[in-house]
């Protein structure tokens, strides 16, 4: 693993933003941060889409200057020769099939449900989706609940790269309206995920967000 | 990388299934095909779900009985070891964030406003949603132009997995109700996968499935 110093642009409570900065902790490689405040358009501007045409965070930058993006594919390069990151191909390819689940199954349900509780104004048309979102977000869920009644963790043996992928909006998922409760399996894993070494918990939403997520 | 036998669960008008179908006739990896009919409820069976809790196509099944599911996890685990997956790990890592783009930026686009078009019935509801599809689907065809201006392939120096995980709903964009006119160079980069050894084109939908398609 090389341990050069890397830089994030990122959004901190964006859960796909968490997991490249909870990777680097665990990893022990240094960074430094750039706050990029996507939900104001920060990601659309001419200099950040000329890193990124995609327009969004997290987008790695190492000191060369040369540019990764999409966060499953930044951790995965970050931990490429930790413990984070089996080395078995097979097992491999099971992370990444968890990767992409997390991708298309789970974030465009569990996260988007938060992002439109709130990131949306509450009168937002954007609002009427949240039953549909809940519906698939919970079949998500209940493929991680099963998964975890007979595997303690979701990257291999060993907690890794889709442990913290699955983490990042799992975690707050009540924030979206979902209850965990129906989950058992997932509310230990959770548990077990926040013990990791060097662990570090998402920043709170500013008040603003905070303020609109706790009304029902 | 192994040359055993392995089995494919798939649906063969699926750009999805045909990714895995494309990569195994390219690396010459002997297989059979287990048809699907996933349109129809065929990963919903209790059966299917029992191997695939998540309930799509296509799914790898070893000889041995382990699975892997998601194409795009299928696809790097085959193409491991050779010339279609990069061996330096920023390359990989860059092939990786297409893969991931194609499964969140492109595919719940281009490949869904196919769908819609081709699958569900004339007067169903979801075609209300074919404007906002392809105008979603158009910004990421905008970003592969860009990347096309500089580069020949989306794996690397050569042609590999990030390719075929593009070129599967790409090709077939215009059932979705695309112009790929607007994109020429990814117009010309198509052309360049067809020329690939070992290429193997996607089977054509079901009658009632080109009917559909061609009502415009």
């Amino acid at each position: 693993m090389s341990t050069d110093s890397v830089t994030v642009h990122g959004y901190s409570t964006s859960g796909n933003c968490h997991k490249v900065r909870l990777v680097l902790e665990q990893v022990g490689r240094p960074y430094q941060w750039i706050e990029v405040d996507s939900p104001n358009g920060a990601t659309r501007t001419a200099a950040y889409l000329a890193k990124n045409p995609n327009g969004k965070v997290p987008m790695l930058e190492r000191a060369d200057g040369a540019v990764l993006t999409e966060s499953n594919a930044i951790i995965c390069w970050l931990a490429e020769g930790t413990p984070m990151m089996p080395t078995d191909a097979w097992q491999r390819a099971q992370a990444l099939s968890w990767l992409f689940f997390e991708q298309y199954s789970h974030e465009p349900y569990v996260a988007v449900a938060r992002f439109v509780r709130g990131w949306t104004p509450i009168d937002s048309p954007r609002r009427a989706d949240l039953p549909r979102l809940i519906e698939r977000g919970e079949q998500a869920l209940a493929v991680m609940e099963r998964h975890l009644g007979r595997h303690k963790w979701f990257t291999g043996p060993g907690y890794g790269v889709a442990d913290v992928a699955l983490f990042a909006y799992t975690h707050c998922a009540a924030d979206g309206g979902f209850d965990l409760g129906k989950f058992p399996a997932v509310e230990g894993w959770l548990a077990r995920v926040g013990r990791t070494p060097h662990f570090v918990p998402m920043p709170l939403p500013h008040d603003d967000v905070r303020t609109l997520l706790a009304q029902h």
